[in-house]
């Protein structure tokens, strides 16, 4: 490899546009001292020599980064990448950039990643917790000095940690409700770790929309598993193995109702005649399954954008997360032809 | 905000301890002239007090920020987070961070990602290239400087940019030459913008395999689109209202193959017996839509694994871009119901 070429200082343009290094750091500030004509010889002459600001430096010397560190326990799904979106677009505007990395669904590394982004000495941390995180002392280091960190979507519930999220509740509550005026009676809920407040808050409001109309709470038929496909699967077996067969069933995620689905299609059941469906999430995939999947709708880009501006308020002093401290995103729901039985 | 805690330094851990900064500095960096019992003391010291290895002073020193940047179109498909996980796997055992943006597919947005790159002063970059991107000039300031730029899956053939990717023309080859085997002889081809390798080799083993089987290259049959489910359902309907009908669809990627056959569906054709059906990717979706989709399997894992591999020993000396120029991973045609039309 040949040996990089020197880096290009404010005195290299200087020099060869032949106007002082003052003029320059003022002209690549946008000064409104500097004319028009001189600002655009100097943009143009830094960017042709490959002049890069000091940001490194200057970092240093203020302690700062400008860098925003995410972590998220799976980039694959299409509102995580509708949620960084969303960040970007914001963090982008204020001068900010993004350090995205995966926990891959894991404490140990969602632990290793928290330590990775001190070490980088990121500004501020954007997080939604693993399925297995169990307590936040990971991010104590970061509370402890000065640097802000905010969880989304998978929160935990704590007075240093700003939260954005949905009314995961009330959203299960009228996807329940919603069944139950299909005529269902016996609703299965597939759920996650009652540890993410996304799981065990869905849980809730399924729980009290059957209290509220009268239906009895089955402990046989809530089934707890890691919310993949293949759980679908092996859920529909066991649905299909009970003794009184259930008429619907109501799970967390969208990718586990849709495994579900299709090993009961497999089985012969018919969907929604036999038992009707729900998912949470809206992915694309919910219109490719047949019947399509009623679900909830989630805004990923809005939830990233709001997110990074709290984080970013929160840097720029505009913002206060102590008083600041959580903000709840609208959900809807979405009726498809998985779950309408009551044809009027 | 109250205000940050003074930053910690290898003399608060000395004086804690009540040995020298010298072997407090040793310590940390795993020196075989201290003692285990010491070495230990001194990272539970240093991990208590909040100490942070001053990574951007020595960044500084040695002109390296031990950061890697990723540029991909989006991140939303199984694909791209699966090329993501094997690159973190790679670089954070190299003690590398990874900055990830997205292009949203857009040369525009792919401009000011490189800009910020080079202004983070990542130590190199690895890219897959937009939708339209026409030339790669924005990636000259990195060559310039000696910072190693490579591209995977979406590449670009220039000498001085190492290259990963799959052979898209022996595939292609190989589904075009499947469907033929099925008795299909008129089979249309999607595809999107032949700026980019992947769809330019995927178009020309299309047009091979007829040649090699005697089926005459038809230029109405290849519809270019973005390959977005949305212009997979508007190519159904073009398909639909072909003078003598289609027998197949061989789509450059499995969203548009997946959007083109519900619109089909939709419209009564029967899949595979009316059109058969090919898609390139091997996405979960494959296995959900009905009949499951015949596709392409590419391992992206192993895609992010390599091209970070070929990084890091670039940065390391260990490799020389100059001589590991390209690197050719294998893929697999995976049959699936949508195309099996002779049962034998």
């Amino acid at each position: 490899m040949s040996e990089p070429e020197k880096e290009i200082t404010i005195y290299d343009i200087a020099k060869k546009l032949n106007i002082s290094a003052a003029t320059v750091s003022r002209g690549l500030k946008d000064h409104p001292g500097v004319n028009k004509n001189t600002k655009k010889k100097i943009t143009d002459a830094a960017h042709e020599m490959g002049y890069r600001s000091n940001a490194f430096a200057s970092n240093l010397r203020k302690k700062s980064s400008n860098i925003i560190g995410v972590i998220v326990p799976r980039l694959n799904s299409s509102f995580m990448s509708d949620v960084i979106a969303g960040m970007e677009q914001v963090v982008n505007e204020a001068n900010y950039n993004l350090i995205i990395s995966q926990s891959l669904e894991t404490v140990k590394k969602e632990v290793s990643n928290a330590r990775a982004m001190f070490n980088n000495r990121v500004d501020g941390l954007l997080v939604s917790l693993a399925y297995d995180t169990k307590d936040i002392e990971h991010f104590k280091p970061f509370i402890n000095r000065g640097i802000p960190v905010i969880f989304f979507d998978r929160i935990f519930e704590h007075a240093e940690y700003p939260t954005i999220f949905i009314d995961n509740y009330k959203a299960a509550y009228e996807v329940t409700t919603h069944l139950i005026e299909q005529g269902c009676k016996k609703i299965v809920h597939l759920t996650g770790n009652q540890l993410r407040n996304v799981y065990a808050e869905r849980f809730k409001g399924y729980k009290q929309a059957l209290a509220d109309h009268q239906l009895a709470f089955d402990e046989d038929l809530v089934l707890i598993n890691s919310l993949s496909s293949a759980d679908g699967a092996d859920a529909a077996k066991q649905i299909l193995n009970m003794h009184v067969r259930p008429d619907a069933v109501f799970a967390a995620n969208d990718s586990c109702a849709i495994g579900c689905m299709l090993e009961m299609k497999k089985q012969g059941i018919k969907i929604p005649a036999d038992i009707a469906f729900a998912g949470f999430n809206n992915d694309p995939m919910c219109c490719v399954i047949e019947p399509n999947l009623t679900t909830v709708n989630y805004k990923g880009y809005e939830m990233g954008g709001v997110a990074a501006r709290v984080l970013i308020g929160n840097l720029t002093n505009q913002l206060n997360t102590k008083t600041t401290h959580s903000i709840i995103l609208r959900s809807e729901l979405i009726i498809r032809e998985s779950s309408v039985r009551n044809k009027r």
